[in-house]
């Protein structure tokens, strides 16, 4: 229920038709659940917008988030909003045709971040999940600077949401919208485990 | 990245595949962005499981979440996952039709809360949204004691998340899993107000 009162109004000369059209930087940090929830959860206004959607998941994972990833896509293969595409570090990037070999992590980061970039430079999407990617950051699997000036600078309208516990402060700067999912409880607390369709 | 271990094994007589199938209450509160977002992202799994769904909207908005609404039913249309139902106060509930006449919001509240509790009783669904439902609690437009007994006690296999600001203590303590967004940064503090396609 926010009312949409800024606090101040920036003088740059925009109105506020304009200002609603910036793209948004935004990071979802913190140890609670949520953060790529929530992202995946703004893909479904971007979709409903038309906006050409791209995932990148940046860690490799057991159950990666395979209701998600079946559900954006189905979404995608409606053709009533806009299309979806999802890659995968770990299986082998999509537009690397040699899935499930095993590879280097690091590397594989790096080339999925040199994509990214590729894909900003030719504004190939309107909205972006880099989920995970503050894992690879925060490893030195790619160069944190280069991240932050890539995404700053990127062209045109392109929205993008980073997802992951420890995003670097430099990340956090560059952002416009920062939000830290923090864990209050969680059922492990209790000594339940995941749940299905709940967690995976 | 949680590794799902969890910190004590309960004493309850379940086996880890019957406390995995253990419905969760879920409430995702706090300042910050993605308390509602998550909630549909988390609908996402759910739908993908097959899982009907439901999404009750508990605050009348001039924008409401037109884009997760259209999505959401979108992916209830392909019939490859759940089912998908969406109810709105303010315009008048869906299953009371007389829609768009002006009405008092508390009772409207009181009314939408009477049929989460049917549905419940029914076991009508299998994953819940109440969306800013801690709103009428908060105002008094519904009893916060049977709010939590009615969620609390829930027959079979029923996942609810509650979602909003301010979320009562004692739903608080009833819960599995708590989420507290909080706010590290905003576009409006630096004078922008929603963004076409983020917000909304």
């Amino acid at each position: 229920m926010p009312q949409g009162k800024p606090d101040t109004v920036p003088d740059d000369g925009l109105t506020t038709r304009e200002r609603r059209r910036q793209p948004v930087l935004a990071v979802h940090t913190g140890q609670g659940k949520g953060k790529s929830t929530a992202a995946f959860g703004m893909a479904l206004r971007a979709w409903s917008a038309g906006w050409p959607i791209v995932v990148y998941q940046f860690v490799k994972s057991p159950k990666w988030k395979v209701g998600e990833e079946a559900a954006l896509r189905a979404l995608g293969r409606t053709g009533e909003g806009g299309a979806v595409t999802w890659h995968k570090m770990g299986e082998g990037w999509s537009w690397i045709q040699r899935p499930g070999t095993e590879r280097d992590h690091a590397a594989e980061a790096a080339e999925g971040w040199a994509q990214v970039k590729r894909d900003l430079a030719a504004e190939a999407y309107r909205f972006y999940v880099l989920d995970e990617f503050t894992y690879p950051m925060k490893w030195g699997w790619v160069d944190v600077a280069d991240v932050v000036a890539a995404l700053r600078d990127r062209p045109g309208s392109q929205h993008v949401v980073v997802t992951g516990r420890e995003a670097h402060p430099d990340l956090v700067a560059a952002a416009d919208l920062v939000t830290d999912m923090t864990k209050v409880k969680h059922p492990m607390d209790a000594g339940r485990k995941g749940q299905q369709g709940i967690e995976w």
